[in-house]
């Protein structure tokens, strides 16, 4: 019980609470507010009307028009729909796309898969502070471009790309390719105006902001023709059939609405809790910093020298510091973060790594706590390793 | 209010209210056990281990492997990957998928998008009793037959198809397609055991035995080959990406014991209630039942003479019973039930079909008073129609 209490939960890249409030509407949706939307009585209609509120709350936080947001069961179908959705709807123009080198997996293997069935791609590269240079955009581009799929923040550094730039590439060059965009890590903690970034399509992930897994939706700009995926029942005009996920959708248009309502606050605390930790760990030897200036406070990546993550990453547990190495998708496979290796870090770096992602729900107080942790920890892992170089 | 506390809802077929203990579950994984499975420490082993429970959970309902289940964000997409996965896995053995004219749009529209792209669908015909035919799935056979798509219970009129004789029809032939059964609407409802059925594929739908909505899984047999439509993470072994929906999943686990634990004491009140109706309607003149003999007892489909189901649908509502016309899916859709006529039933016949549809939550009492305002509203109904005929 003790342990319970102390836990601090520095993996909300990873996953987040659902919040009070929003699990309560969750729940109340599930207990009293059941009905269909497809239903043609008053308990249909009024479903209907919750589902087009928790629309108009998303699309408000885009910029967007309600229309143009369709709900999906999470961050990864909605990457999938638009990977797949797009390159589709388009063969007869062309079977080219261009993904970063750094995109999460959901992104990624979907490219690959495509690759598989004949389309052929191109990775953007990065830089040591992992950014996708226009630069290289522009070289990659060629007439039949469908698709250029990049995102907003990286799960793993934090990173932030210059998606206007990449958007002012296509632009400039009159490119008919469209620009998706996987904000998952950027949404709800960061502005994100899909018109200002010129995104055409955009994913976003409920579980990643304190709304409850199995939700997310997919910004799809008016206009813009997709193949939808999954066929059906009609719902979501058809882009995306199957019934509606009301407590969770409803769910996520709350969160949405609470994140930005109290942006500023909630940023101005993880940015608090980030720094804490920083300065926490000060003249502590041995440690760097893989997130790059200017990153998402959210996300901070640091490798210990002469320590291995995952070994570190158990020992943190036991006093209650939830961490993890790399993203949490790739947690249990024993792999190099191919996110640090396009960065161009050397294996030993990479396998020193390890990921504190903050939410607001975190404390100053945890932050100094963790700083403390961490030091000890890695310490005694260095002494116990010692003996061994000799 | 009291109008609220009257409500009869009669639409379970459409989607149903999630139970308490389930959306007790569900909040509290929300809320507390909110890690994600794939993280490496103590909290996500706890949501892995809380997973693999529910995955065994629905498995033992199915008398299958835990390892065959593959859970998923409902029916539609379960349907949607076992016809697009499968037709995929095997485009080198042939092209041909045969499905029933009365399923489900989840495969019947699939169907017709997989016809577009180049597969070629046949459509099994069935007889007055909603009953597919094994003899003309025989017929319609081939060689590069690659899969059999025929549901478990029809969503309209509750007829249950001879599944197993259509697979013994398959075995017999010693065909290599494969088959796949919706069981969205006899799951939970009925002994359903995929060996026995010999579904090589089953879909199964939460929100239709009182789990949440978003929530489904799809029973792969092993050593049946599907290619993934959502790619990602390799969550679900690769087949279904995307992180899991924790509280949702583990719900539909609870509902599905829950479901299977009291199946006897639940059947034996839906066909209470279903007898108690039709008792009640009784001597009332021109009155047709849809369903058919041998019809699971949820779901009953009547027609009433010289009225139309929208408009009584609308007068029943105001006396606090919710039922609908056909399915909640073509609910709002102005068109003709495609079950109905592939029964053989008139345009008059089906435009006056209301669909009752049962759950274990509904009493006698609710049945009784269902007759009675069917009873009245179809006599003013016919009573102000009636001068208009003159």
């Amino acid at each position: 019980m003790t342990k319970k209490r102390q836990e601090i939960y520095f993996d909300n890249s990873g996953t987040t609470q659902v919040i009070e409030p929003v699990a309560d509407f969750a729940y109340q949706l599930m207990r009293e507010e059941f009905g269909n939307p497809s239903a043609a009585y008053a308990r249909g209609l009024k479903a209907e009307k919750l589902l087009a509120e928790a629309r108009r709350r998303v699309a408000e936080t885009l910029d967007v028009n309600p229309a143009e947001i369709f709900f999906t069961s999470g961050g990864t179908e909605s990457d999938n729909l638009a990977l797949r959705g797009v390159m589709q709807a388009n063969r007869r123009r062309g079977k080219h796309l261009i993904v970063s080198a750094v995109e999460h997996p959901a992104v990624l293997n979907t490219a690959k898969a495509l690759q598989d069935e004949g389309y052929e791609v191109d990775f953007l590269p990065v830089d040591a502070n992992c950014q996708v240079d226009a630069r290289n955009l522009q070289k990659l581009l060629r007439p039949d471009t469908v698709l250029v799929s990049v995102m907003l923040v990286n799960n793993e550094v934090g990173a932030v790309q210059p998606i206007a730039e990449l958007a002012h590439v296509l632009k400039d060059a009159k490119s008919p390719a469209l620009l998706h965009v996987d904000a998952v890590q950027g949404y709800g903690k960061m502005v994100v105006s899909a018109p200002k970034l010129g995104a055409d399509l955009l994913s976003v992930s409920g579980h990643k902001f304190h709304a409850p897994k199995g939700t997310g939706f997919l910004y799809i700009r008016n206009g813009v023709h997709i193949t939808p995926q999954l066929t059906g029942g009609g719902q979501e005009a058809g882009m995306r059939c199957g019934t509606e996920n009301l407590p969770g959708i409803c769910a996520l248009g709350l969160a949405a609405k609470m994140a930005y309502d109290e942006l500023d606050k909630r940023l101005d605390r993880v940015a608090e809790v980030r720094e804490t930790l920083l300065n926490g760990l000060g003249d502590f030897p041995g440690w760097h910093l893989n997130s790059p200036e200017g990153a998402l406070p959210n996300v901070v990546n640091i490798s210990f020298e002469g320590v291995k993550s995952e070994v570190l990453l158990h020992m943190l547990e036991d006093e209650g510091l939830l961490v993890s190495a790399g993203s949490a998708c790739a947690a249990k496979r024993d792999k190099l973060s191919h996110v640090l290796q396009a960065m161009g870090y050397d294996r030993r770096r990479i396998e020193g790594a390890i990921r504190f992602s903050f939410s607001y729900l975190n404390t100053v107080e945890e932050a100094e706590r963790a700083a403390v942790i961490v030091k000890r920890q890695v310490n005694e892992l260095r002494e116990v390793l010692q003996p061994k170089r000799r």
